[in-house]
């Protein structure tokens, strides 16, 4: 039946050009942006007044307009149709949407609004690429690797042997969700060190290089695992392939990009009309984004790596200020949506099937932040750094753990308790991280934290 | 066939989360988007050396682009699968895009560019209603209503006329042609005054009070011609409706925008985070504009309207230059997807099914040119007012001519000559305005372009 619902209603999204049909998902995109504005901004300031990051609330006000509460803004992963979602019913009460042509326009809002999150996260990781230095980033390379590399061997192993030996998991479902522990949201963390102005600070800058590294050893054990679970076999070749791809792309930024950022001062210099630096700018970035996906990176690495190329011109204090506006406008979008994805009814515990995963998920979220936590401790040659900082900033599994899972998912290895298990410690890393990472850089005034509230780019470290 | 191609790829789009299917339609709109933004750059850059105004090189840089040239971006109307795009090609050939998943990736990704292309103007508008006045435009308002007036009822009757006597076309078709010669392109002509520094010209003022009239009694006329090719008569109880809901909302917009922008700026004082001034006026804008289009008016109006109040308050200097690289980023994307999508096939005159079309499309264009710019010499009690200007303004119908175009194809009353001219006259009017608008001005000094071409916003005329 849903098939026949398809098929019949798809001819509305082929041909929805000027007429009617494109000016109801324009509709449906400006509801749910006003949605989703509206849940950015009370929770984002609702959670400052409280002395939390912006972000925390921004997420929150997200789970709360999201599938868990008011309905306001669903995605077609947690809803086979439109008939739960309220911008829908809203559309069809005021806009003339008809039933029949309901489900075309909700997966073309819902395509577009995921889109626009996407570039959101793209613009953020090229804002934070732009604050970041690369000789600061390079400087403590070798400390962000170790702490890189610990926070994926330490919740690996520990997740992976505690589900075999305390639950009994066979070992492919618990190297997967061991594989799932190993990651880092650069999205969250970053965003979380620019509010609180330590993204510049010793401490931002491992956490950050950190977090970029952890994210291409993410992308290698994915594949490992993933192929393990198709094959029951690891595919050497793919893996080898993954490793020289990231390590080119990373090298291959900081080399072309210099040579880049050159003729970017030059090309910039000659436009005389408007957009003249932001329009070449996100060319750059959106190549770069484009290049990291096509080898199976994250799109946000390519725009990070453009935006900390950029960092090195003359036009950086130009550039910032016009990204601003930009990301103030896309970002959100990015942070609401991963709440309003996030199903809290996993949590439930008066629903019976979620008492063996509650447990399981204890013990996920134990691992994923002790794990996190002591590679802090590995940090060398710093004798005023602050470890347990870089530990915390390291817990967020945010988008990252939930691509994890999606793939997890889709191959049928895990078992229900085990991936509502995952998807709490995902839930807990991700809400948690930003009030701790308040807690673990504590702000010396309160002229500092103004500072940081209005204008959350501005570093007030001392040591920038 | 065609049918049994979707039915087998829409799954794909149902279950485009987290997974590989998303991340092939945010390639294939990062690509899209570094093709749109290498169009209009170049095209921009290109005009405004030559003295045209930028906007002109973004909609010929997005016939190089689209469908008419080099295919790299083209949208579902003009072909009903993705194989004729390079963008979708190139992502086969680079991203691991399978030709199964290629059109539901080509729909999703054209739904996005087309939503972005909505937004662009949309902010646009906002920023249009931004830099104008409600006062100044109000002070004008009855030499616009006049102008407005003229430029609907001299295009329509010496349009249908002509095609009625000279061509023996039928009534319904004939009045559906001059119809479609009433529109004007209010996002085309302003933005051009923009680049020219006039908007807040006594001229520009007139032209985008009229644009605005003019697009509300376009829409009357549209109901008025689509019940009649329908129905064969006049739904009449649909006309009322709209005439009282256009008026009620341009009048509701001015008083209760007076109300709303107080609250504003209480509300904008007293956010702290980031996105603070940005977010409520985008709230405001996005509500404006789905009221505008749930009353069947065009979107960007209701944009406008929010741009035209909050220009009325402190924060006005401060949003404005918010707006300005959100529009640098967005804006483009309108222009270069309507060059995208005009297809020049229909000016090839080797094709012999063209040339009935193109003698029609003469007297179409001749009658479209004349028929507005006659309307300038109705501006009474303004003695020195460049009549010819106000006149030139109204001339490119763009996408409100290509809505009226879409409406009229769908009902299958329009001969493929007729449709062909129809197009012919909307391309021209849309492409000659531009250069016509540039020479009707004439630019003092040097000095003046200047400022202009650094700062399009900036406005050089005495009289602001």
């Amino acid at each position: 039946m849903q098939l026949h619902l398809l098929t019949f209603s798809f001819p509305f999204l082929a041909t929805a050009t000027a007429t009617a049909d494109s000016s109801l998902v324009l509709a449906g995109v400006l509801l749910s942006l006003v949605v989703i504005y509206f849940a950015s901004k009370i929770g984002g300031e609702l959670s400052n007044r409280v002395g939390f990051p912006p972000v925390l609330g921004e997420l929150v006000g997200g789970v709360a307009v999201g599938v868990s509460i008011l309905h306001l803004l669903v995605f077609p992963e947690s809803s086979a149709d439109g008939s739960s979602s309220l911008v829908m019913s809203f559309l069809q009460a005021t806009a003339g949407l008809t039933p029949e042509a309901s489900n075309a326009v909700f997966f073309a809002q819902s395509e577009v609004i995921t889109v626009l999150a996407e570039l959101g996260v793209i613009i953020l990781l090229f804002e934070i690429g732009l604050e970041s230095n690369l000789k600061d980033l390079m400087a403590v390379g070798i400390q962000a690797s170790v702490v890189a590399v610990v926070g994926v061997v330490a919740p690996f192993t520990a997740g992976t042997a505690g589900l075999m030996i305390l639950f009994g998991i066979p070992a492919v479902p618990a190297i997967f969700a061991g594989a799932a522990l190993t990651a880092t949201s650069i999205g969250i963390t970053s965003k979380v060190l620019s509010e609180l102005g330590r993204l510049n600070s010793k401490e931002g800058q491992i956490i950050l290089g950190a977090a970029v590294i952890d994210d291409v050893l993410g992308i290698i054990v994915l594949a490992v695992v993933a192929s393990l679970a198709k094959d029951g076999a690891v595919d050497v070749s793919k893996v080898i392939y993954l490793i020289i791809a990231a390590s080119g792309f990373l090298l291959g930024a900081i080399v072309l990009g210099n040579v880049f950022s050159n003729s970017f001062v030059e090309i910039a210099s000659k436009l005389k009309t408007r957009g003249g630096l932001i329009i070449p700018a996100f060319i750059f970035a959106f190549v770069m984004s484009y290049f990291a996906s096509v080898i199976q990176l994250e799109a946000i690495l390519g725009s990070f790596a453009a935006g900390l190329v950029l960092d090195e011109t003359d036009e950086r204090v130009q550039l910032q200020q016009q990204v601003i506006p930009i990301a103030d406008m896309l970002v959100p979008i990015f942070f609401v949506t991963v709440g309003a994805r996030t199903d809290l009814g996993v949590l439930n515990p008066a629903i019976p099937s979620n008492r063996e995963g509650l447990i399981m998920a204890a013990f996920l979220i134990i691992v994923a932040i002790v794990g996190k936590i002591v590679t802090g401790a590995v940090v060398f040659g710093q004798s005023q750094i602050n470890r347990l900082a870089i530990g915390v900033g390291m817990i967020p599994r945010g988008e990252v753990g939930l691509v994890f899972l999606g793939i997890g998912s889709s191959t049928g290895i895990l078992s229900k308790p085990l991936e509502a298990a995952i998807i709490m410690m995902v839930i807990l890393t991700t809400f948690l991280a930003p009030p701790l990472l308040r807690f673990v850089f504590p702000q010396p005034t309160i002229v500092g934290e103004q500072i940081i509230l209005d204008d959350a780019v501005v570093d007030n470290t001392p040591n920038s």
